[in-house]
């Protein structure tokens, strides 16, 4: 292939960034920190949608879309949220261009065609949603409002990542709005479950689930739940937070309800969101130096056929073979992909689909002919068999499963045995060095959270929701501490 | 309910935007010229968006993703194209608010942030597609190059109607590139083709196929085919174009590819788009004074079934009763609601589902147990009856196939009896005071159909392409004319 070949061990950073362009995910746009997802990466994101997009309507939720834009006024009407986004916001200020007169068929903005009132691309729409919500909710029949939607925000970051961190981003953003503090509370903790479950089983990552601290909260939470995947690099990536908001929306833009027994009431408010941050989170926890593995659930071809051959004739007699087969696969569910371009050989496909992750190869020659057999590659494990052609579709199936529970498996590992515990300062450093999270006993001040961060770059990714409570002195200030929380470094 | 009725024949147009907002399909936003788009709108805008997707995708198109943002020197590149949307550009000029130094808690626009380059907000994407396209597009081997994008897109238009024209609106664009002028026009043509297709077994909005007239083309194509659908009102609506673009595009953007003889030539280019506007011609072409009539195909909600009951213990035995049903319509693919709430009458529920257009109403009370029996109630043809539990789940599949195809006959019927052959002015104007599309001779200049414009307002809506030759004399000019043109007052 003609690109360069970057292992992981000599630069994690180079290696990911190369992956994502070499294996035609996305690329750097013409636009400053804006990417191009590209096909192959765009179909992997259309499943992730899919698979989101049937959670959320099973747990009641309906789509609906809102405004790009929000006018300045409604924008700072949440002072934390405005204040947290105002950094960071792409400002639309004119509505048309004219000819430049100084230079034939070029454009300038016009000046005549100034905005009154700016206009925020949205970094992220509650405040557009809240002042809306306003004329939806009267009563608490009008709740709970389960609502979700699919867009794109812009968020002007300084420093730009393919997926990881990019001005433009294509997310799904929740928002709710319910009767009781409590009500809330549980939705924002089934939507981090519905997360979880999400990341675990369909995208074979697993995931810590907890609260961030009041420092790492979404400005205008009072309470961010988040899931927090290990990279291979033992860095940590927030994969997903889902916000309790209480009724600091609900106050910014006047929205009361009459309860049941006539009083007004502000409501109560979530926000949840992933976004195409999830590409990064996959490509990060199971590639390795050949390119892409992706778990058999998310793979956009989960089987790839290559004909081994030598003429047209050969060709034919192999595609003969082939046809049934594929056929087979495709009516038991399995996306799969005949490759029978003859302007590559072989030797280059082979190489194409483990760039690509492609999770199951098969292989068909002459002599596999003779043998009524095949020989089947796992992307995973890199492991080849040779396999009798009957019952190929079952073999196969059971095979995609198995793929799939060793990926997770496998991560699942890597990430328990680097989440270390640690009591002192001393150890701290260490493990930090080491990589991985570290479990520590933190006085619970943003203070000594700061400290810790201005001096290893660690924060606190989350207190653990299963935490136990535990006796201990924070490793920085000495202080008491009721339970252990998790540092790392992250993305 | 509480909301005004208004009548098609009284005002169409205030009966249409009031039947968009209490069918909760959209209603203006905070945003000067921008929707929300409402869940029960966006659940229809959803099953046009599978069903679309589903098409593309046979046809061989992949999605992917590209920037909101064109900096404004790619903007310009393709002069035809920029001086088109030039006067209705959302332009970026800031990245950034601060606090305002003079009014605490509020924000202004950072002016140590303006951008180096101003950046559009795409009203269209063929700048920054093409300038990507070039480097994705080396040799005829790259070629096809099929690429759909699921969007929001902004142009600032003065007069707003929610879904017809706003100022943002959701859309797709396809964006291809071939290696020969024959294989384009084809690619233009298939997806004309898919997109009538989809209005009329779809949608069941039976539309006219044709090209623009130069004045009315695509800024940039060198061909516009359009789809155009006849509302109520008589007046057309423009569903979909399919642009041949030549190679103005690779010529603005420099896109050339290596031939298999070896030179070195300019791409082909085609694109192609409809947008929520489908949304404004699904309303207007079938629904009545009573509010929405949806297709089967494109209803959220096919069937509700609703219980006519007094008391709880009546209510469960309907209940029992519904269960069994329930499923099996489910089963059979039919998305079915139980309307079983206590909180309003049945009276307000009947009006309501007939408000937001579900073809087929079940309703089940304390006659219909005894007898075994069930009264449906068509939306369409406002028609009841009572009918046997007994196969029911066939019978209610049967009818609505019955529905789908007498909302496209009606339709049918109505566009062929509104399209009047004239031959003279008299004649001409006559036909436009009527309503409906007027076949007419033209003299094939930009200044015959600007006047026509002007003395009527009636634009021409396309050249069919069924179209024969036919001599005649141009009913405004008087010069010779080689076939008849289709006239129409438009949204």
């Amino acid at each position: 292939m003609a690109f360069q070949k970057i292992k992981r061990e000599d630069d994690y950073s180079k290696w990911y960034n190369n992956l994502v362009v070499n294996a035609d995910l996305a690329e750097h746009s013409a636009v400053r920190g804006c990417m191009v997802i590209k096909p192959y990466g765009y179909a992997i994101w259309e499943k992730m949608q899919q698979q989101l997009d049937k959670r959320f309507k099973e747990t009641g939720h309906s789509n609906a879309y809102f405004p790009l834009f929000v006018p300045k006024s409604l924008f700072e009407a949440e002072e934390k949220n405005a204040e947290g986004f105002a950094k960071e916001c792409a400002v639309v200020t004119h509505y048309r261009l004219k000819s430049d007169p100084n230079n034939p068929g070029k454009l300038i903005v016009d000046p005549d065609a100034k905005l009154e009132e700016e206009l925020i691309v949205r970094p992220t729409s509650e405040a557009i949603i809240w002042s809306t919500y306003k004329n939806w909710i009267q009563s608490y029949r009008d709740l709970p409002l389960l609502i979700n939607q699919w867009a794109n925000v812009v968020r002007w970051e300084m420093r730009t990542r393919l997926f990881l961190r990019t001005a433009e981003f294509l997310w799904q953003e929740g928002h709710t709005a319910h009767s009781t503090r409590q009500e809330a509370i549980e939705e924002a903790e089934r939507m981090l479950d519905v997360y979880a479950e999400f990341a675990e089983t369909f995208l074979a990552i697993p995931v810590i689930r907890g609260v961030k601290t009041p420092n790492e909260r979404f400005a205008g939470a009072e309470e961010t739940y988040t899931i927090e995947g290990m990279m291979q690099d033992g860095k940590a990536l927030q994969m997903g937070t889902s916000h309790f908001l209480g009724q600091n929306f609900a106050k910014a833009f006047d929205v009361k309800f009459a309860t049941k027994e006539g009083t007004q009431e502000y409501v109560w408010a979530t926000s949840w969101g992933v976004s195409t941050r999830l590409m990064g989170a996959l490509i990060m926890a199971h590639s390795d130096d050949e390119g892409l593995i992706l778990p058999p659930s998310i793979a956009p071809i989960q089987v790839v056929i290559i004909p081994i051959y030598k003429g047209e004739e050969e060709l034919g007699t192999i595609s003969q073979k082939v046809k049934p087969l594929q056929e087979a696969l495709k009516k038991a569910g399995i996306s799969v992909k005949y490759d029978d371009r003859d302007t590559q050989r072989s030797g280059w496909k082979f190489a194409e689909y483990e760039l690509k992750g492609v999770p199951v190869r098969i292989a068909i020659g002459p002599r596999d002919l003779q043998n009524n057999t095949v020989e089947i590659a796992r992307r995973d494990t890199k492991e080849k068999m040779s396999l009798s052609m009957d019952g190929l579709t079952e073999t196969i199936q059971n095979l995609l499963e198995e793929i799939q529970t060793n990926i997770y498996t496998k991560a699942k590992k890597y990430q328990q045995s680097n989440i270390n515990e640690v009591n002192t300062w001393a150890e701290f450093e260490a493990a930090l060095e080491k990589g991985g999270f570290v479990s520590a006993h933190w006085d619970g001040t943003p203070e000594t959270e700061e400290k810790i961060k201005d001096e290893t770059k660690a924060t606190i990714r989350c207190i653990p929701l299963d935490n136990n409570l535990e006796e201990g002195v924070c490793i920085l200030s000495g202080k008491p501490s009721k339970k252990r929380v998790l540092f790392a470094r992250a993305y």
